[in-house]
């Protein structure tokens, strides 16, 4: 099988999600990076371009010549990796779809519940793909309790408990900290910081493993540093359809965390707990057993479980190897998209309907936020 | 010095937490149990009483009883422990406090508010001691965090996470099970089923360590065993004074948890999260630097971490041991309140004014959850 | 049931390990401390005695007046401790066992195998109890683990691991810690200094929880700390009878830890593995299934893991517990010899043989370091 | 930059290690795999090949083909990595080396010291690059280690307690286990059986880590499982030049562990400890201080750690990156000799005396082992 052609969109030089794209493309051999319009400065996209061994007459200075450039080539790019600010996703996005080109999109959806409309519509109207890298779904053991869940290990579900917690903004922004720079700026990030950054991945994570539908929520945000425009710690009641009841934190000011995802689900029958800076890990339990350690691949594992890993267990995977998952299974989906090769089991990725729903999540959290932490349905 | 002569109203055969208490009351070599009134059945009264080594004489079958007795002897106990589920609290409390006998109560202080006032008044009226076991404030690195959030080292706090999640009560309570049996009667244990009994705890642990008050609180309170009359799980947003906000979560529907207690603070220099299955343990982190593990009596104890230590790092002092201190500085609070006894540096219990206020935290939760979970001031 | 009268020897003023009996001894209540030969200066007896609350009449300056007097008395001491330093540890446990009175003794057994032997014989001679405070086998998990291994849990024994290291004695020692002091002169603590102080804890867990016999040993001791008279550091490759191999490594020069003793056992179909520092805790993997963490009292606890235990899973006991079950077991073990009264199921402690097991152990560590880790029957 | 030509002999359908290579090429985008003798069966050569997209025309059957082709080709391939089992190393490096190809080769570097001595005298003849991959030193916080204990953070080094240790082979081999088939037969494996395959690796890390160099060891090799007929257990004890002692075990039937390498070195002044399966975090402890949780990439990383970082602190990397940063450097080193392109800061791999020092190691185990566990110089 050939190669998928792999655009990209933002991810120039001094970027940071964008590498986190082109490693986990790498990854599984599946997809070779052939064109890009990486940066807004033409000079920046153009270096951008050389430094990852692109070919010139494929190193665009804008998306909307990109993809019509791209559509015209009978070598034209299968996908396009879209990893530009929020604020950035709709134009691109809707040029792409339009263009007939499959579209895999950095997080949160948008900037605005508009442009999100946008994207939603020109995917509808395209039928092509619209795959979103909700990248933390991609963990093995991931996948592995929302099947354990899916087939009733734990019961009947009670409580969902998912926190995100870091503390790289727990003081003012350094206005050279490209990455922290656009997130605290509504203007590029969108109303919401930390709960669209963070706190849609974590919303995304519990709503992925336990496919729960959330009803109402209550969020109190804040905005803990002085003269932040963002909030930078969420804190939200969630109550589920069905009677199951969460709770929901993500902060990017708790002093002491790195990056601390963490998933916590009980049921009537079993419980589980993950935490992502430990990935291959998780801790299962049956009501009145001994509390087992589930590792990746390792014993127990389940055939979802299974599906992702690339190593025996004790070879820890982590972060770009999720990722990479994403990456792969939107290989499949593209193959099988373009020339009906089979998909293989198992095979799926968040897409345009996670995106509207990470978009609901943070105007309803924002709203309920204004409201003094009313009730707000979803 | 003389050993202080101890009495314990509850505790008979059968009863878990008042075996915690004589344990707690010997370790330090303080107390001696000298009378008791341990059960309401007569003949279990009599039977406990001898296998405790208690003289007959002083083996009473109520408390009225040996309220009156005890204060009449020349040898009278110098306190008493009450260690009766929450509806049996304030009878024995007010009688051994009007009756000159400081008290030693199991919490939380009472199973409704009324009886919780009628204690503060005697104890009030009385002048004599009231402490309330939150033997949870007993940990040394508990202590320890105290200090250092009193002094500075976690800045201006932003940010209070506590949880105290069990399991035991996940299914149909045994009525063979006695602990199980009174706490989700809301007869014994008052209305609130988890939250009085360890939601107090938590809040009190939060409260304690971070000084902070909580204005505000919206909690959801629910029940999940089918025919359960009190709450089992509980989910409270915490407004603090100044400008801090909280989550607390408690349950005993979590299953895989047997009796984690944990509490996390982040401030704008630093954090700390401890937890307390293994307590002689606590992450602390100065923004920017690398986390550190302190531990119990170990590099970098502060003196009143220092204060409650009974062996050196690593040889680790668990449940027992936190309990104990409060029946150490029970000892040195009654020998100054009876003889003037010098005070020790740093001594200090929880008490009739923790007791109210954990009341108060039962009651807004219960009022709060009841109006959809409202704000409702504490 | 009356209180055992129990005596000391040592533990005076500024002494670690007195503190420490003393607290086991009244943490189950079958003990009351009523008389001691508390140190060899007679004014810190007295001073020392005083402050413990002892009859004057009963704190003596010599234990051979002590174990005399003691003898005499209608109400005499049933056991006396033996808290010494190790080079003094022979000649008090002579004079009580001749005198008829039950001696429970620190560890190891003795500064020299002359002294051990001596004891041995007395113990012997005089048919009374001797019990040797190893009191790490008083941990639940440690009764727990020797149950699983003895009723085939892991199968056939391959592999025995076990470690403790400390870093105390990391640089050179200070003349006024007396702890250190006296474990760092040959002259007290005998020709052994780390392997004898913590080498014979290691040695003594492994031997108690496999049940394995020892055949011969290849040790490597060192002395780090430069003008060090004893080893600092000991490593040890062990063959056990039947084929088993093990590792054993002690050290007081290992920066980074405080007491870190940890135990594992690997046979044909399972593994342990159990750390000191957080007792609660042990896990068990049967092989091919899910490791499992089971809990001191929690699911999967075997009678012998229950046995010791005071409180419910999730309220952790330590260090000052599993010692109290030593003096616990030792009470129910006077209590026999004295009166008959039937010993409880399970009932045992670390004994005369075991010491001199203990001692074997170091002359033959020694023994082979000296001949350059030459292997060396036990 | 081109990406540089890779090829690979073994790695065909079936194997383990040759697509974690594949991986690890592509991580870093530097690679390109175009050549391959995968198989020595001819028709699975092709399919492997055509599975993995390969030009039929450089799909070979035989190394000798691949090696006289490939140099023939304007262009051939820049460098050949030799993934097949132990005893099939030295044919391929030897070919490929003399035919001017750069050679990238698993570990250990042969099944025999002649063997081994072949391939050095064939790296030296012909001046190509010989790169080992011993993949664990391609861990940023083993990078890290490295260069704090060349700094001097820990002191002079005491101590390295190194361990490596798995359950896979803990019962008798399936034979249609492809992976422990050849590992437990001597002809394929070589003499050695677990002290090869991850004995090695182990004491590579610890060499690599310390810097130590190795005078003596006394080794005791074990074959537990029924008919095994190579070793599946090794215990070591190791001297240092300089007086540093060491500790090393290699288990293959070690129930409950998957791949559970382990370091610990201890110096005057502080401590370190490290473990593969959560490589993110290593403890770092400096002498009287409390013990500090060094992250990948977090507060505290030094030049070497942050080098072979992909993403920030809290973003887990794993076994796949830290391979992959081997041949990130292979790619510094092939294009410096090749074109002369300035070697970036810090490049270094494991090379050909790393695998010579490999195979004394296994031959001085064996050596010793046979000895009753006799000294043996290295």
């Amino acid at each position: 099988m050939r190669k998928l052609r792999l655009g990209m969109v933002g991810g120039g030089q001094g970027a940071f999600i964008g590498g986190v794209h082109r490693i986990a493309a790498r990854i599984d051999g599946q997809w070779e990076l052939v064109a890009g319009a990486l940066s807004a400065s033409p000079d920046k996209a153009r270096a951008s371009g050389a430094e990852l061994g692109l070919d010139p007459a494929r190193t665009y200075t804008s998306y909307e010549e990109m993809a019509a450039a791209e559509a015209a080539r009978a070598d034209g790019i299968d996908a396009v990796a879209i990893v530009t600010p929020n604020h950035m996703h709709a134009g691109p996005a809707v040029a792409f779809l339009h263009a007939g080109i499959h579209v895999i999109c950095d997080k949160p959806l948008a900037a605005t519940m508009a442009q999100a409309e946008e994207i939603a519509q020109a995917a509808r109207d395209s039928g092509k793909l619209f795959i979103l890298t909700h990248n933390y779904t991609g963990y093995p053991l991931i996948r592995q309790a929302r099947e354990m869940i899916a087939k009733g290990d734990l019961g009947d579900l009670r409580l969902v408990h998912v926190e995100y917690v870091q503390d790289w903004l727990a003081e003012e922004t350094d206005p050279d900290n490209k990455q922290a720079d656009w997130r605290t700026d509504p203007a590029r990030s969108g109303a919401g910081g930390c709960v669209g950054d963070i706190g849609t991945h974590a919303f995304n994570l519990a709503s992925y493993v336990t496919g729960l539908e959330t009803e109402r929520l209550a969020a109190d945000l804040d905005a803990f540093v002085p003269g932040r425009k963002v909030d930078d710690n969420v804190q939200v009641l969630l109550r589920f359809k069905g009677g199951a009841k969460g709770m929901l934190w993500a902060s990017q000011v708790a002093v002491g965390n790195e990056n601390a995802l963490r998933l916590r689900v009980h049921g009537t029958k079993g419980g589980i707990d993950w935490a992502q800076e430990n990935p291959n890990v998780m801790t299962f339990t049956r009501y009145g057993e001994p509390r087992q350690m589930l590792t990746r691949a390792g014993a127990g594992a389940t055939p979802a479980g299974l599906r992702g890993t690339r190593t025996p267990g004790g070879h820890p995977e982590g972060y770009l190897e999720g990722f990479a998952t994403i990456y792969a299974e939107a290989a499949a989906l593209v193959r099988h998209a373009n020339d009906g090769t089979p998909l293989p089991e198992g095979v799926h990725t968040p897409d345009i309907e996670d995106g509207l729903l990470g978009m609901r999540f943070i105007a309803a959290c924002i709203d309920s936020s204004s409201k003094d932490a009313a009730w707000t349905d979803l």
